[in-house]
């Protein structure tokens, strides 16, 4: 059968749910919990299964597959959380906050771990295949948080470099888990691979969208301070392009305004966003998000099934599109 | 044929310095080829390849697995140094002291990826088994670290509980390693389980002798002050042996001598070693890793196999039973 984004959300929030952890040590693993109760759009987990669902009816065998890919994203917060000393997640103190600082690194570890040992119940066959998609997104997020990290003692960073970043960072997680359900599914190494494109562009798209929503977004649909990445002067898609855009005069200020510690935060969230505005930037923004997105469902169309069998990916692009937190 | 402990030492070393890490970026991959450089005994992938060993010629198939274990534990002294802010680890400044705390976090979380990438070199037939091995010393490994440090703030922590955290923390990982050896080598179940208890009665003679040597080594041959642990008063096989043997006003004065922040650090070490001696611990201690190492024996004489091809695991043990360092 075809399944609905719906059927798919419940599925998965039900197999996390009765993920079964040790009680011992509770140290260990309560934080493991609670990260993964915290909820998110769990859109990773659902990219499996509806890669899956694809070229198969039977979205069992993809389960495990989905459930790897949500506790490996739910460390990388974990641990992002350490590194950015940050004290909420989702509405809800951090691990490093609720418990302690190393709680939160050997949890994360604990989490990694853990990810593997639902990866290994995927079936025997496909287990080899999986792995090494597997091995590979995980080392790449690794990469980007690494040139994300990287990029905050740089005023050069170009386009390019932003894009590929962000690609290590965010979207191989997104193009794993679709090819990884493909995989699951049955599909060919050729549609395995469009799947990955498709999670590719889908990925570039979310992260962009992420940029603007935090200097755009809505507080109250949002759920989180916006201006946050102004706040902390991050190298985001819509400050690169500022500063590509911008002439002299119009740079020095931006960069000032950035570097100001002295300045009240609305005051300086509200002249970044001015100089945003007067090059155009949110509107160049939608623009590449918007491309993007239109990769995305044109990766699907290349694929060799009915057309019913995309419908949830497509969907789900449709949703990804008019998100507003 | 039958490999001698000084050829397979040589075979790791070589892998492990041909490792192909990415040159990019610098500062994620440079402290994990940092870590692995450092060199340490390679007891844990010198025991995957003699347990391969011991049931096959060819060992060339256990050898991204001897690789994979070693950088987990590599890996988990990396992490571990975050947890106890160690600044030294085998004489050179530890990762989170030569560049930070957040590349320190962030290669460790790469390197734990990076041994199942070497893990998944393993051939098919045998990689469901071997990763399930793997994952299962892994997650441990992680509960015996989290139980090392909730035994931190306790003072009533007994022996049966402090066995089974070192069996986490540390056995768990030498017997999984020789038992992964024994898969990679071809052996019935019966034998991968001998394997697993010799790597297990190994590993709890090992962290003893640690514990010993702390506190009874010579800082020459060791290469680290001594009374490391008694400078920290960390709970250690001596300390609770220890406190389950004095007599009242004994046990008072050791658990005030730990506590005492204002005692010279000499001169600490040297009262609790009076009060060690007094008791016996030394002794104590001698004959339990004693009895663990001639279990250890026992288990291989077990095996069905000709005694030649577990002469390399019995030089091992004997190696073990007269370190000094």
């Amino acid at each position: 059968m075809i399944y609905a984004r719906e059927q798919l959300s419940e599925i998965i929030e039900k197999y996390i749910a009765a993920l079964p952890f040790p009680a011992e040590p509770k140290e260990l693993f309560a934080p493991i919990s609670y990260s993964l109760e915290g909820g998110g759009k769990r859109i990773r987990p659902l990219l499996v299964l509806m890669g899956a669902n694809v070229f198969s009816d039977n979205i069992e065998r993809a389960l495990p597959c989905a459930g790897a890919i949500e506790v490996f994203h739910n460390f990388t917060l974990l641990h992002d959380d350490i590194m950015d000393n940050a004290a909420m997640r989702r509405g809800k103190p951090s691990v490093q906050k609720k418990w302690n600082h190393n709680t939160a690194i050997l949890s994360g570890d604990a989490m990694v771990i853990y990810s593997y040992t639902l990866l290994q119940q995927t079936s025997y066959e496909i287990l080899p295949k999986v792995l090494h998609e597997f091995n590979k997104l995980a080392l790449e997020v690794c990469e980007g948080q690494q040139y994300d990290m990287d990029f905050e003692s740089r005023n050069d960073v170009t386009i390019e470099e932003y894009m590929n970043m962000i690609r290590l960072k965010t979207s191989v997680l997104l193009a794993g888990a679709a090819k990884i359900g493909a995989i699951a599914g049955g599909a060919n190494d050729a549609d395995c691979d469009i799947l990955y494109r498709f999670g590719i562009e889908l990925g570039q798209a979310f992260q962009l969208q992420d940029d603007l929503l935090d200097a755009y977004g809505m507080e109250e649909t949002l759920g989180k301070t916006v201006g946050g990445d102004i706040m902390e002067a991050k190298k985001t898609f819509l400050t690169i392009n500022a500063l590509n855009e911008a002439g002299g005069a119009t740079r020095r200020a931006l960069i000032a305004t950035l570097q100001d510690q002295h300045l009240p935060l609305q005051q300086k969230i509200g002249r970044v966003k001015t100089i945003y505005n007067s090059l155009d930037i949110p509107e160049i923004t939608r623009t590449v998000i918007s491309e993007h997105l239109t990769r995305a469902t044109e990766a699907l169309d290349t694929l060799t099934v009915e057309p019913a069998r995309t419908e949830a990916l497509r969907e789900l692009v449709q949703m990804i599109r008019n998100r507003d937190k």
